[in-house]
């Protein structure tokens, strides 16, 4: 369900919570929005990276029976943040980071179910992608148990320049897939580390992979393939706590 | 969302059903039943560890539109089994035996999700109350990914002599509590092992507790108290695996 509270509704109304800064997680626009006022909307978003998806417009209208001018504007829950200027403030805390990289995450409830994770592990940060990832609503902070208003969220346009970034501040970059070579309790978590899971049905993607120092998998010792993503992420996360504190 | 195929609904037919040894997760009964056919059906439950619901008419009305004559049963997606006529057979097999029961957790997808772990890790069995627990149904069986349809189910009336029968028959029992004097990861789960994993809200009962050979926690590093269960359960049934496999 979505909470109306975390819609905005109108052309005007939306441009004027794009200048204010507002989080916005996407906006639907009806396909063939064409007028004076669209036009200011598209200069409004410019350089803003805001997710704008062209829907048919009976889309809009399951979602209000307001008179939403073809457009509607998604407020996010939590206030973003950017990993490049999250990362130089750990390094000066002295911290030993640990951050995880969700690569394209879309159910609501795992992905609040690994945000209470981290931070009942510590973890310094969430890295998401801006586009195909999940709606950071109510329901998420919900099933974070409000994690998700304390934890920084980081949500960034191109995950493949983000692993670069992290990579040349020195990051360990671990990925989870089925196909890793080695066991997740082989990997070395002790060093600035950064835990990359999979979306649900794809797993990381494939030049992510091709980034990380370790692909490592959680043994499968029946007949199905993989765990639900929220647990897998909780025993690599708890791995690494296990040998930061040596537990 | 029930699905309509899971119930059964009218005296007679809810009789038919036990007589024909189906498996009924509870039946629920307005409260003021009384009828010759109702002497039957109360004659057909006895000594059948059923759950019986006494409810106001008004619930089952909200249930079915039916003519339920104030009974309706609700049909378990699985078939249930029992703990000691799986615990010889384990050992018969050979195995080094590891089960996992569920203290009172009622959230359909944290169970699902568990099964799925325990699955993949190979886990011999799950065990959970007749009364106070989740009901299997077709939700149950889909988040589980399909484990609940091969991996064993006991649903026992009494947890505290079901534990009991374990430790006569040689079983280490851990039970994972926030209140636990041992971190996770200190617990011996290389001999015959059962886990304990408690309700969402209120833990592992006490009177279980007491029961316990171990009692271990999981250390929270940040502001809230507790991990989501399926991951918590995830983390130490990871853990029995990794000393097991010494990996």
């Amino acid at each position: 369900m979505i909470d109306k509270n975390e819609m905005i509704f109108g052309v005007r109304a939306v441009i004027e919570a794009i200048e204010a800064g507002k989080e916005i997680d996407k906006i639907l626009v009806k396909r063939d929005l064409q007028s004076e006022l669209s036009k200011e909307l598209f200069e409004a978003l410019k350089g803003r990276f805001i997710v704008v998806q062209r829907v048919p417009v009976e889309r809009i209208n399951r979602i209000t029976q307001k008179n939403h001018q073809g457009v509607v504007a998604f407020i996010s829950a939590v206030t973003y943040q950017h990993i490049d200027s999250i990362v130089p403030t750990l390094f000066e805390e002295g911290k030993n980071p640990l951050v995880v990289m969700l690569d394209g995450i879309t159910d609501v409830r795992n992905f609040g179910a690994i945000a209470r994770t981290c931070e009942c592990a510590g973890v310094d940060a969430i890295i998401i992608p801006a586009k195909g990832s999940v709606t950071v609503n109510a329901d998420a902070v919900k099933t974070s148990a409000g994690a998700l208003l304390s934890l920084p969220v980081c949500k960034e346009t191109n995950l493949t320049e983000t692993v670069k970034y992290l990579k040349q501040c020195g990051y360990h970059i671990v990925a989870a897939t089925e196909k890793g070579d080695r066991l997740y309790s082989k990997a070395d978590y002790t060093v600035p580390t950064c835990i990359i899971m999979g979306a649900e049905d794809t797993g990381v993607a494939i030049e992510r992979q091709a980034q990380c120092d370790e692909l490592v998998k959680i043994p499968m010792l029946g007949k199905i393939e993989s765990l639900n993503v929220s647990v897998a992420s909780g025993i690599l996360i708890y791995e690494a706590i296990k040998q930061r504190n040596e537990l």
